[in-house]
């Protein structure tokens, strides 16, 4: 059935879902068409209005539909904690893990300059702003420890020396170029309590 | 972040998806946020267009947006030829697999009173009326020989009595390539039944 049919282009448009072979997808369209049209319906609504609708929150740069996202906007997070990690699925593992009850900062990726990601795409202008903010007291890198990650680490580090911060990074448990979000909350809690000074 | 925000309604709805998990239904949402919106909006598009307006094909009951699916409507198709499903998948794999150019019928299920499917829900006095169309030489069986399945081959056998059609099964047995010893004792069993001259 290689057609043009608005089956086929459902199968079709479900493959863009990561990980999702010609057979997951064939077993998706026939599992909403033939018994769930209501929930079909309900991902389609929802779908088209997170993809119009998310954007970055103006404070932290995590993915969020109002201006500032709920963390940054919860009066009861401690602000003078501040986490910096790659990804904002980065926040949800440590929300999930971590006894961590600070604010973040989301970079978005890791400097990168032949990919031409350097500090602006990583909003390093806007962090080192909230480095001098006077409730801040201590910056934790959470940033995956790859060679590029190193290197963003580094770089944050030189921004943060002109102020009186205490910058420190997650340690224990993170494997070496493990990416955060997979690792298990237990090892993401010992990496938040073990973190150390730079 | 158990919140209401359409980030976590994006993650939720996307577990309507047969299996996707919560952890898959994040990265899904990530992905398409971060990467693919694109992708995004048109899934959501097709998505709704598919849950509007995809219905049944009037002659065979499968999955189709039009009055008569792509097969019933194909001219070069062989009329003579009636191969009876349960599911419009089973239709997707016999056209992927088998040599067949006939036509289909989909049940949509088995008979299994208890739960209230009957003949009615079966769509089987379409599927008789069709039994006594001239052009129809042969029907085969393709259900699964479960017992519900071999009740309803058994009520469908009942129908093709008063016409002059040719009934047919499709063989049931070890798959090719398949160890003996995994094979369940029904299968076995019937694979001994329908044992073969050589
Ligand atoms: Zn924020
Ligand atoms: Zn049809």
């Amino acid at each position: 059935m290689s057609d043009s049919s608005l089956l086929n282009q459902l199968i079709e448009s479900l493959r863009c879902l990561p990980g999702i072979g010609p057979k997951s997808a064939q077993r998706m369209a026939f599992h909403l068409l033939e018994r769930d049209r209501d929930a079909g319906r309900q991902l389609a609504r929802v779908m088209d209005a997170a993809m119009e609708r998310i954007g970055r929150c103006e404070r932290c740069r995590t993915l969020t539909e109002h201006t500032r996202c709920q963390i940054c906007a919860n009066a009861r997070r401690n602000v003078s904690l501040l986490c910096i990690v790659e990804q904002p699925s980065d926040i949800v593992a440590i929300e999930q893990a971590a006894d961590y009850d600070g604010l973040y900062f989301v970079l978005g990726g890791r400097l990168s300059p032949l990919d031409g990601i350097g500090p602006e795409e990583l909003g390093l202008d806007r962090l080192e702003a909230r480095f001098n903010e006077p409730e801040l007291d201590e910056a934790i890198l959470a940033i995956s420890p790859t060679v590029e990650g190193l290197a963003t680490a580094h770089y944050i580090s030189e921004l943060a020396r002109c102020s009186s911060l205490r910058l420190s990074r997650i340690a224990h448990g993170v494997p070496l170029g493990g990416e955060l979000e997979f690792v298990d909350g237990g090892t993401l809690a010992h990496a938040f309590a073990g973190r150390q000074g730079l």
